[in-house]
Protein backbone atom coordinates (compact mmCIF):
# COMPACT_ATOMS: atom_id res chain seq x y z
CA UNK A 1 0.00 0.00 0.00
CA UNK A 2 1.13 3.85 -0.88
CA UNK A 3 -0.23 5.19 2.40
CA UNK A 4 1.77 5.36 5.45
CA UNK A 5 0.23 5.90 9.32
CA UNK A 6 1.10 9.03 10.15
CA UNK A 7 -0.88 10.65 13.20
CA UNK A 8 -2.87 9.62 16.35
CA UNK A 9 -6.33 11.68 15.06
CA UNK A 10 -8.90 10.44 17.71
CA UNK A 11 -9.60 7.82 20.10
CA UNK A 12 -13.01 6.00 20.30
CA UNK A 13 -14.70 3.79 22.77
CA UNK A 14 -13.07 0.68 20.51
CA UNK A 15 -11.45 2.44 17.49
CA UNK A 16 -8.46 4.69 17.30
CA UNK A 17 -8.05 6.82 13.78
CA UNK A 18 -4.87 7.71 12.51
CA UNK A 19 -3.85 10.32 9.34
CA UNK A 20 -2.22 8.69 6.64
CA UNK A 21 -0.06 10.13 4.06
CA UNK A 22 -2.85 10.22 1.71
CA UNK A 23 -5.16 13.32 2.69
CA UNK A 24 -8.22 10.70 2.08
CA UNK A 25 -7.54 8.07 3.59
CA UNK A 26 -7.12 7.36 7.46
CA UNK A 27 -6.23 3.88 9.43
CA UNK A 28 -8.72 2.59 11.65
CA UNK A 29 -7.38 0.64 14.81
CA UNK A 30 -10.10 -1.86 16.47
CA UNK A 31 -9.19 -2.08 20.18
CA UNK A 32 -10.55 -4.66 23.32
CA UNK A 33 -11.60 -1.97 25.16
CA UNK A 34 -15.39 -2.90 25.80
CA UNK A 35 -17.80 -0.11 27.11
CA UNK A 36 -21.72 -0.26 28.08
CA UNK A 37 -24.24 1.76 29.26
CA UNK A 38 -22.42 5.33 27.38
CA UNK A 39 -19.23 4.43 29.52
CA UNK A 40 -20.57 3.82 32.84
CA UNK A 41 -19.21 0.07 32.39
CA UNK A 42 -16.19 -0.53 31.33
CA UNK A 43 -13.93 -3.82 30.68
CA UNK A 44 -11.72 -5.82 27.84
CA UNK A 45 -13.28 -8.38 25.70
CA UNK A 46 -9.86 -10.41 24.88
CA UNK A 47 -9.15 -10.24 21.04
CA UNK A 48 -12.32 -8.35 20.21
CA UNK A 49 -10.71 -5.96 18.01
CA UNK A 50 -8.96 -8.02 15.87
CA UNK A 51 -12.61 -9.98 15.70
CA UNK A 52 -14.49 -7.03 15.29
CA UNK A 53 -12.03 -6.25 12.87
CA UNK A 54 -12.49 -9.15 10.59
CA UNK A 55 -16.44 -8.86 10.83
CA UNK A 56 -16.50 -5.39 9.93
CA UNK A 57 -14.59 -6.06 6.30
CA UNK A 58 -16.79 -9.53 6.09
CA UNK A 59 -19.92 -7.63 6.33
CA UNK A 60 -18.74 -4.45 4.45
CA UNK A 61 -17.21 -6.26 1.57
CA UNK A 62 -20.71 -8.53 1.15
CA UNK A 63 -22.46 -4.89 1.10
CA UNK A 64 -19.72 -3.38 -1.07
CA UNK A 65 -20.82 -6.21 -3.59
CA UNK A 66 -24.39 -5.29 -3.24
CA UNK A 67 -23.97 -2.15 -4.22
CA UNK A 68 -23.58 -0.16 -0.74
CA UNK A 69 -20.44 2.61 -0.68
CA UNK A 70 -18.81 2.05 2.41
CA UNK A 71 -15.65 3.64 3.73
CA UNK A 72 -13.40 0.87 3.61
CA UNK A 73 -10.30 0.48 1.44
CA UNK A 74 -8.98 -2.31 2.66
CA UNK A 75 -7.57 -4.45 5.96
CA UNK A 76 -4.17 -3.82 6.95
CA UNK A 77 -3.63 -6.33 9.59
CA UNK A 78 -5.09 -8.31 12.12
CA UNK A 79 -6.54 -4.75 13.88
CA UNK A 80 -6.11 -2.10 11.29
CA UNK A 81 -8.00 -1.15 8.59
CA UNK A 82 -7.55 1.60 5.80
CA UNK A 83 -10.38 3.48 5.30
CA UNK A 84 -11.74 7.08 3.08
CA UNK A 85 -11.77 9.52 5.56
CA UNK A 86 -14.91 11.02 6.23
CA UNK A 87 -16.76 13.48 8.07
CA UNK A 88 -18.88 11.46 10.63
CA UNK A 89 -22.89 12.53 10.98
CA UNK A 90 -23.31 12.30 14.59
CA UNK A 91 -25.87 10.22 14.43
CA UNK A 92 -26.35 6.94 15.63
CA UNK A 93 -28.76 5.00 12.74
CA UNK A 94 -30.68 2.20 14.42
CA UNK A 95 -32.87 -0.14 13.02
CA UNK A 96 -35.05 -2.62 14.68
CA UNK A 97 -36.56 -5.98 13.59
CA UNK A 98 -37.02 -7.07 17.15
CA UNK A 99 -37.65 -4.93 19.74
CA UNK A 100 -34.77 -5.60 22.70
CA UNK A 101 -32.66 -3.16 24.48
CA UNK A 102 -33.66 0.68 25.24
CA UNK A 103 -36.96 0.44 22.79
CA UNK A 104 -38.01 -2.53 25.05
CA UNK A 105 -37.28 -0.18 28.41
CA UNK A 106 -38.46 3.00 26.47
CA UNK A 107 -42.34 2.13 26.20
CA UNK A 108 -42.87 -0.95 27.58
CA UNK A 109 -43.00 -3.58 24.83
CA UNK A 110 -41.13 -7.34 26.11
CA UNK A 111 -37.97 -7.78 24.52
CA UNK A 112 -38.40 -10.19 22.02
CA UNK A 113 -41.60 -8.63 20.59
CA UNK A 114 -41.64 -8.92 16.21
CA UNK A 115 -43.52 -5.25 15.43
CA UNK A 116 -45.56 -5.14 12.62
CA UNK A 117 -43.03 -2.72 11.06
CA UNK A 118 -39.09 -2.26 10.64
CA UNK A 119 -38.26 0.65 13.70
CA UNK A 120 -35.79 2.86 11.95
CA UNK A 121 -34.03 5.68 14.47
CA UNK A 122 -31.73 8.17 15.45
CA UNK A 123 -29.70 9.24 18.21
CA UNK A 124 -27.59 12.28 18.52
CA UNK A 125 -23.77 11.24 19.16
CA UNK A 126 -23.46 13.50 22.41
CA UNK A 127 -22.09 11.79 25.46
CA UNK A 128 -22.99 15.07 27.40
CA UNK A 129 -26.56 14.47 26.85
CA UNK A 130 -26.50 10.51 26.84
CA UNK A 131 -26.56 10.08 23.02
CA UNK A 132 -30.61 10.93 23.01
CA UNK A 133 -33.44 9.74 20.95
CA UNK A 134 -33.89 12.82 18.54
CA UNK A 135 -35.99 12.50 15.43
CA UNK A 136 -35.11 14.39 11.88
CA UNK A 137 -36.70 17.22 12.57
CA UNK A 138 -34.12 17.81 15.51
CA UNK A 139 -31.22 16.53 13.96
CA UNK A 140 -31.78 19.40 10.81
CA UNK A 141 -32.01 21.88 13.44
CA UNK A 142 -29.21 20.82 15.49
CA UNK A 143 -27.03 21.41 12.22
CA UNK A 144 -26.72 17.22 11.90
CA UNK A 145 -27.65 16.85 8.84
CA UNK A 146 -30.17 18.03 5.74
CA UNK A 147 -33.19 16.52 5.37
CA UNK A 148 -32.20 15.44 1.93
CA UNK A 149 -29.08 13.88 3.45
CA UNK A 150 -30.97 12.04 6.09
CA UNK A 151 -33.53 10.34 3.68
CA UNK A 152 -30.28 9.08 1.76
CA UNK A 153 -29.48 7.57 4.72
CA UNK A 154 -32.36 5.75 5.32
CA UNK A 155 -32.79 4.17 2.28
CA UNK A 156 -29.31 3.31 1.96
CA UNK A 157 -30.03 2.13 5.85
CA UNK A 158 -33.07 -0.16 4.48
CA UNK A 159 -30.80 -1.86 2.17
CA UNK A 160 -28.23 -2.75 4.72
CA UNK A 161 -30.94 -4.06 6.67
CA UNK A 162 -32.14 -6.66 4.13
CA UNK A 163 -28.71 -7.51 3.21
CA UNK A 164 -28.03 -8.36 6.98
CA UNK A 165 -30.70 -9.68 7.82
CA UNK A 166 -30.69 -12.30 4.96
CA UNK A 167 -26.65 -12.88 5.43
CA UNK A 168 -27.33 -13.50 9.57
CA UNK A 169 -30.19 -15.82 8.62
CA UNK A 170 -27.95 -17.97 6.52
CA UNK A 171 -26.03 -18.64 9.21
CA UNK A 172 -28.67 -19.22 11.86
CA UNK A 173 -28.49 -15.91 13.30
CA UNK A 174 -31.60 -13.22 14.17
CA UNK A 175 -30.56 -9.85 13.22
CA UNK A 176 -32.60 -8.67 16.30
CA UNK A 177 -31.08 -4.85 16.14
CA UNK A 178 -27.78 -3.11 14.98
CA UNK A 179 -26.44 0.34 14.93
CA UNK A 180 -24.61 2.06 11.94
CA UNK A 181 -22.69 5.41 11.35
CA UNK A 182 -22.37 7.72 8.02
CA UNK A 183 -19.92 9.91 6.56
CA UNK A 184 -19.30 12.28 4.00
CA UNK A 185 -16.18 11.57 2.00
CA UNK A 186 -14.14 14.64 0.21
CA UNK A 187 -16.27 14.21 -2.99
CA UNK A 188 -19.38 14.50 -1.12
CA UNK A 189 -20.56 10.52 -1.13
CA UNK A 190 -22.32 9.77 1.58
CA UNK A 191 -20.70 6.21 2.90
CA UNK A 192 -21.20 3.56 5.41
CA UNK A 193 -18.81 4.14 7.97
CA UNK A 194 -17.39 2.45 10.95
CA UNK A 195 -18.29 -1.10 12.34
CA UNK A 196 -20.53 -3.41 11.65
CA UNK A 197 -19.77 -6.45 14.90
CA UNK A 198 -21.09 -8.02 17.64
CA UNK A 199 -20.57 -4.78 19.53
CA UNK A 200 -23.06 -2.88 17.38
CA UNK A 201 -25.84 -5.98 16.51
CA UNK A 202 -28.20 -7.86 18.61
CA UNK A 203 -27.57 -11.16 17.61
CA UNK A 204 -29.57 -14.02 18.69
CA UNK A 205 -29.02 -17.55 17.37
CA UNK A 206 -31.94 -18.47 15.57
CA UNK A 207 -32.39 -21.99 17.33
CA UNK A 208 -31.61 -21.81 20.58
CA UNK A 209 -32.19 -17.79 21.17
CA UNK A 210 -28.78 -17.42 23.07
CA UNK A 211 -27.08 -14.21 22.53
CA UNK A 212 -24.43 -13.59 20.00
CA UNK A 213 -23.13 -10.14 20.80
CA UNK A 214 -22.13 -7.18 23.65
CA UNK A 215 -25.00 -7.85 25.37
CA UNK A 216 -23.05 -11.00 26.95
CA UNK A 217 -20.79 -8.09 28.17
CA UNK A 218 -23.82 -5.56 29.15
CA UNK A 219 -25.64 -8.08 31.44
CA UNK A 220 -22.65 -10.08 32.70
CA UNK A 221 -23.76 -13.32 31.23
CA UNK A 222 -20.38 -14.60 30.57
CA UNK A 223 -19.30 -16.36 27.14
CA UNK A 224 -18.31 -13.32 25.47
CA UNK A 225 -15.57 -13.96 23.86
CA UNK A 226 -16.85 -17.35 22.77
CA UNK A 227 -20.21 -15.16 21.50
CA UNK A 228 -17.99 -13.07 18.96
CA UNK A 229 -15.94 -16.53 17.89
CA UNK A 230 -18.55 -17.68 17.37
CA UNK A 231 -20.43 -15.51 15.13
CA UNK A 232 -16.95 -14.85 12.99
CA UNK A 233 -16.53 -19.00 12.67
CA UNK A 234 -20.34 -18.46 11.17
CA UNK A 235 -19.57 -15.79 8.83
CA UNK A 236 -16.92 -18.40 7.59
CA UNK A 237 -13.41 -16.83 8.57
CA UNK A 238 -10.83 -18.83 7.96
CA UNK B 1 -79.73 21.60 23.25
CA UNK B 2 -80.68 18.04 22.56
CA UNK B 3 -78.09 15.93 24.02
CA UNK B 4 -78.46 16.53 27.73
CA UNK B 5 -75.45 15.06 30.14
CA UNK B 6 -75.33 11.59 31.46
CA UNK B 7 -72.63 9.89 32.95
CA UNK B 8 -68.93 10.56 34.09
CA UNK B 9 -66.53 8.70 31.73
CA UNK B 10 -62.84 9.95 32.30
CA UNK B 11 -61.19 12.51 34.60
CA UNK B 12 -57.42 13.75 32.83
CA UNK B 13 -55.48 16.40 34.64
CA UNK B 14 -57.35 19.32 33.58
CA UNK B 15 -60.69 17.96 32.09
CA UNK B 16 -63.46 15.65 32.47
CA UNK B 17 -65.54 14.12 30.25
CA UNK B 18 -69.18 13.32 30.64
CA UNK B 19 -71.31 10.85 28.07
CA UNK B 20 -74.77 12.57 27.00
CA UNK B 21 -77.90 11.66 25.58
CA UNK B 22 -76.16 11.22 22.02
CA UNK B 23 -73.83 8.47 21.66
CA UNK B 24 -71.70 10.97 19.02
CA UNK B 25 -71.45 13.67 21.60
CA UNK B 26 -69.77 14.40 25.18
CA UNK B 27 -69.76 16.98 27.57
CA UNK B 28 -66.05 18.19 28.54
CA UNK B 29 -65.68 19.62 32.10
CA UNK B 30 -62.62 22.44 32.13
CA UNK B 31 -61.35 22.25 36.13
CA UNK B 32 -58.86 24.87 37.95
CA UNK B 33 -56.52 21.94 38.66
CA UNK B 34 -52.97 22.24 37.15
CA UNK B 35 -50.19 19.69 37.35
CA UNK B 36 -46.71 19.79 35.92
CA UNK B 37 -43.77 17.17 35.54
CA UNK B 38 -46.08 14.89 34.44
CA UNK B 39 -47.85 15.13 37.82
CA UNK B 40 -44.99 15.33 39.97
CA UNK B 41 -46.16 19.13 40.68
CA UNK B 42 -49.73 19.55 41.75
CA UNK B 43 -52.05 23.07 42.23
CA UNK B 44 -54.83 25.12 41.43
CA UNK B 45 -55.22 28.39 39.32
CA UNK B 46 -57.94 30.03 40.23
CA UNK B 47 -60.51 30.50 36.94
CA UNK B 48 -58.38 28.31 35.03
CA UNK B 49 -60.92 26.07 33.66
CA UNK B 50 -63.73 28.94 33.23
CA UNK B 51 -60.70 31.08 30.92
CA UNK B 52 -59.40 27.92 29.29
CA UNK B 53 -62.70 26.82 27.94
CA UNK B 54 -63.28 30.34 26.47
CA UNK B 55 -59.70 29.98 25.22
CA UNK B 56 -59.93 26.82 23.47
CA UNK B 57 -63.09 27.88 22.08
CA UNK B 58 -62.24 31.12 20.80
CA UNK B 59 -59.09 29.30 18.71
CA UNK B 60 -61.34 26.50 17.75
CA UNK B 61 -63.62 28.27 15.94
CA UNK B 62 -60.96 30.41 13.91
CA UNK B 63 -58.94 26.93 13.78
CA UNK B 64 -62.73 25.41 11.75
CA UNK B 65 -63.59 29.08 10.11
CA UNK B 66 -59.72 28.12 8.34
CA UNK B 67 -60.57 24.28 7.37
CA UNK B 68 -59.53 22.78 10.41
CA UNK B 69 -62.11 20.14 11.81
CA UNK B 70 -62.15 20.19 15.28
CA UNK B 71 -64.29 18.37 17.56
CA UNK B 72 -66.17 21.38 19.23
CA UNK B 73 -69.69 21.66 18.69
CA UNK B 74 -70.90 24.54 21.32
CA UNK B 75 -69.83 26.27 24.19
CA UNK B 76 -72.27 25.29 27.28
CA UNK B 77 -71.44 27.88 29.80
CA UNK B 78 -68.60 28.74 31.85
CA UNK B 79 -66.92 25.30 32.39
CA UNK B 80 -68.50 22.74 29.66
CA UNK B 81 -68.40 22.52 25.78
CA UNK B 82 -70.18 19.83 24.03
CA UNK B 83 -67.95 18.01 21.73
CA UNK B 84 -67.74 15.49 19.08
CA UNK B 85 -66.98 11.94 21.19
CA UNK B 86 -63.69 10.85 19.07
CA UNK B 87 -61.41 8.07 20.18
CA UNK B 88 -58.28 10.15 20.88
CA UNK B 89 -54.44 8.84 19.54
CA UNK B 90 -52.48 8.62 22.42
CA UNK B 91 -50.10 10.67 21.32
CA UNK B 92 -48.96 14.42 21.98
CA UNK B 93 -48.28 16.23 18.95
CA UNK B 94 -45.98 18.87 19.90
CA UNK B 95 -44.81 21.92 17.30
CA UNK B 96 -41.82 24.25 18.04
CA UNK B 97 -41.23 27.51 16.58
CA UNK B 98 -38.54 28.45 18.95
CA UNK B 99 -36.58 26.17 21.39
CA UNK B 100 -37.80 25.69 24.81
CA UNK B 101 -38.62 23.19 27.86
CA UNK B 102 -37.86 19.52 27.47
CA UNK B 103 -36.10 20.08 23.77
CA UNK B 104 -33.66 22.63 25.60
CA UNK B 105 -32.63 20.53 28.08
CA UNK B 106 -33.07 17.18 25.86
CA UNK B 107 -30.15 18.12 22.98
CA UNK B 108 -28.57 20.98 25.10
CA UNK B 109 -30.00 24.14 22.78
CA UNK B 110 -30.34 27.19 24.83
CA UNK B 111 -34.02 28.33 25.10
CA UNK B 112 -35.56 31.10 23.06
CA UNK B 113 -33.28 29.90 19.93
CA UNK B 114 -34.99 30.12 16.40
CA UNK B 115 -34.31 26.50 14.79
CA UNK B 116 -34.07 26.95 11.27
CA UNK B 117 -36.81 24.74 10.27
CA UNK B 118 -40.17 24.14 12.31
CA UNK B 119 -39.80 21.23 14.86
CA UNK B 120 -42.47 18.64 15.05
CA UNK B 121 -42.73 15.96 17.47
CA UNK B 122 -44.90 13.06 18.76
CA UNK B 123 -44.89 12.07 22.29
CA UNK B 124 -46.53 8.25 23.76
CA UNK B 125 -49.16 9.50 26.18
CA UNK B 126 -48.61 7.13 28.53
CA UNK B 127 -47.85 8.19 32.22
CA UNK B 128 -46.33 4.81 33.39
CA UNK B 129 -43.23 5.75 30.66
CA UNK B 130 -43.40 9.53 31.45
CA UNK B 131 -44.78 10.34 27.70
CA UNK B 132 -41.68 9.25 25.97
CA UNK B 133 -40.70 11.15 22.56
CA UNK B 134 -40.86 8.55 19.86
CA UNK B 135 -40.65 8.30 16.13
CA UNK B 136 -43.80 7.53 13.77
CA UNK B 137 -41.93 4.21 13.53
CA UNK B 138 -42.59 3.62 16.84
CA UNK B 139 -46.44 4.80 17.35
CA UNK B 140 -47.12 2.58 14.18
CA UNK B 141 -45.01 -0.41 16.28
CA UNK B 142 -46.98 0.61 19.07
CA UNK B 143 -50.49 0.32 17.36
CA UNK B 144 -50.73 4.12 18.08
CA UNK B 145 -51.51 4.91 15.00
CA UNK B 146 -50.97 3.88 11.20
CA UNK B 147 -48.12 5.69 8.83
CA UNK B 148 -51.48 7.59 6.69
CA UNK B 149 -53.11 8.54 9.80
CA UNK B 150 -49.95 10.11 11.05
CA UNK B 151 -49.28 12.24 7.70
CA UNK B 152 -52.34 13.06 7.68
CA UNK B 153 -52.08 14.60 11.52
CA UNK B 154 -48.76 16.05 10.61
CA UNK B 155 -50.37 17.87 8.07
CA UNK B 156 -52.55 19.02 9.89
CA UNK B 157 -50.53 20.09 12.70
CA UNK B 158 -48.50 22.12 9.93
CA UNK B 159 -51.35 24.38 8.83
CA UNK B 160 -52.88 24.94 12.75
CA UNK B 161 -49.54 25.89 13.42
CA UNK B 162 -49.79 28.24 10.22
CA UNK B 163 -53.11 29.94 11.86
CA UNK B 164 -52.28 30.39 15.39
CA UNK B 165 -48.99 31.39 14.75
CA UNK B 166 -50.47 34.37 12.84
CA UNK B 167 -53.50 34.47 15.58
CA UNK B 168 -50.86 35.13 18.24
CA UNK B 169 -48.51 37.10 16.23
CA UNK B 170 -51.49 39.31 15.42
CA UNK B 171 -51.74 40.04 19.13
CA UNK B 172 -48.26 41.19 20.12
CA UNK B 173 -47.83 37.54 21.14
CA UNK B 174 -44.44 34.68 19.98
CA UNK B 175 -45.89 31.27 19.76
CA UNK B 176 -43.07 29.62 21.02
CA UNK B 177 -44.19 26.03 21.25
CA UNK B 178 -47.85 24.02 21.44
CA UNK B 179 -49.05 20.30 21.93
CA UNK B 180 -52.14 19.22 20.90
CA UNK B 181 -53.85 15.94 20.22
CA UNK B 182 -56.38 14.38 17.57
CA UNK B 183 -58.92 11.63 17.98
CA UNK B 184 -61.32 9.64 15.31
CA UNK B 185 -64.87 10.22 15.41
CA UNK B 186 -67.52 7.25 14.59
CA UNK B 187 -67.35 8.37 10.62
CA UNK B 188 -63.58 7.69 10.97
CA UNK B 189 -62.45 11.54 10.48
CA UNK B 190 -59.32 13.06 12.13
CA UNK B 191 -60.14 16.14 14.27
CA UNK B 192 -58.13 18.70 16.45
CA UNK B 193 -59.43 17.38 19.91
CA UNK B 194 -58.35 18.32 23.52
CA UNK B 195 -57.76 21.57 24.31
CA UNK B 196 -54.74 24.89 22.92
CA UNK B 197 -54.72 26.94 26.36
CA UNK B 198 -51.88 28.87 27.98
CA UNK B 199 -51.55 25.26 29.57
CA UNK B 200 -50.37 23.86 26.40
CA UNK B 201 -48.34 26.39 24.38
CA UNK B 202 -45.84 28.44 25.62
CA UNK B 203 -46.77 31.82 24.61
CA UNK B 204 -44.13 34.92 25.01
CA UNK B 205 -45.35 38.62 24.83
CA UNK B 206 -43.53 40.26 21.95
CA UNK B 207 -41.93 42.91 23.31
CA UNK B 208 -40.58 42.46 26.85
CA UNK B 209 -40.71 38.42 26.31
CA UNK B 210 -42.93 37.83 29.67
CA UNK B 211 -43.89 34.13 29.79
CA UNK B 212 -47.96 34.55 29.71
CA UNK B 213 -47.91 30.64 30.19
CA UNK B 214 -48.33 27.74 32.17
CA UNK B 215 -44.53 28.24 32.74
CA UNK B 216 -45.51 30.65 34.89
CA UNK B 217 -46.90 27.31 37.86
CA UNK B 218 -44.21 25.02 36.37
CA UNK B 219 -41.47 27.23 37.27
CA UNK B 220 -43.06 29.27 40.58
CA UNK B 221 -42.90 32.58 38.53
CA UNK B 222 -46.22 33.84 39.89
CA UNK B 223 -48.74 36.23 38.27
CA UNK B 224 -50.30 32.72 36.72
CA UNK B 225 -53.86 34.05 36.62
CA UNK B 226 -53.08 37.33 35.42
CA UNK B 227 -51.08 35.61 32.79
CA UNK B 228 -54.12 33.83 31.97
CA UNK B 229 -56.46 36.97 31.98
CA UNK B 230 -54.16 38.65 29.68
CA UNK B 231 -54.20 35.90 26.81
CA UNK B 232 -57.84 35.78 27.14
CA UNK B 233 -57.95 39.74 26.93
CA UNK B 234 -56.04 40.14 24.14
CA UNK B 235 -57.72 37.18 22.58
CA UNK B 236 -60.56 39.90 22.68
CA UNK B 237 -62.92 37.47 24.93
CA UNK B 238 -66.05 40.16 26.08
Amino acid sequence: MAAQKKDFIYEGKAKQVYSTTDDNLVIIHYKDDATAGNGAKKGTIENKGVMNNKITAMLFKMLEKNGIKTHLVEVLNDRDQLCQKVKIFPLEVIVRNVIAGSMAKRVGIEEGTKPVNTIFEICYKNDAYGDPLINDHHAVALGLATYEELAEIYKTTSKINDLLKDAFDKIGITLVDFKIEFGKNSKGEILLADEITPDTCRLWDKETGKKLDKDRFRRDLGGIEEAYIEVLKRLGAE
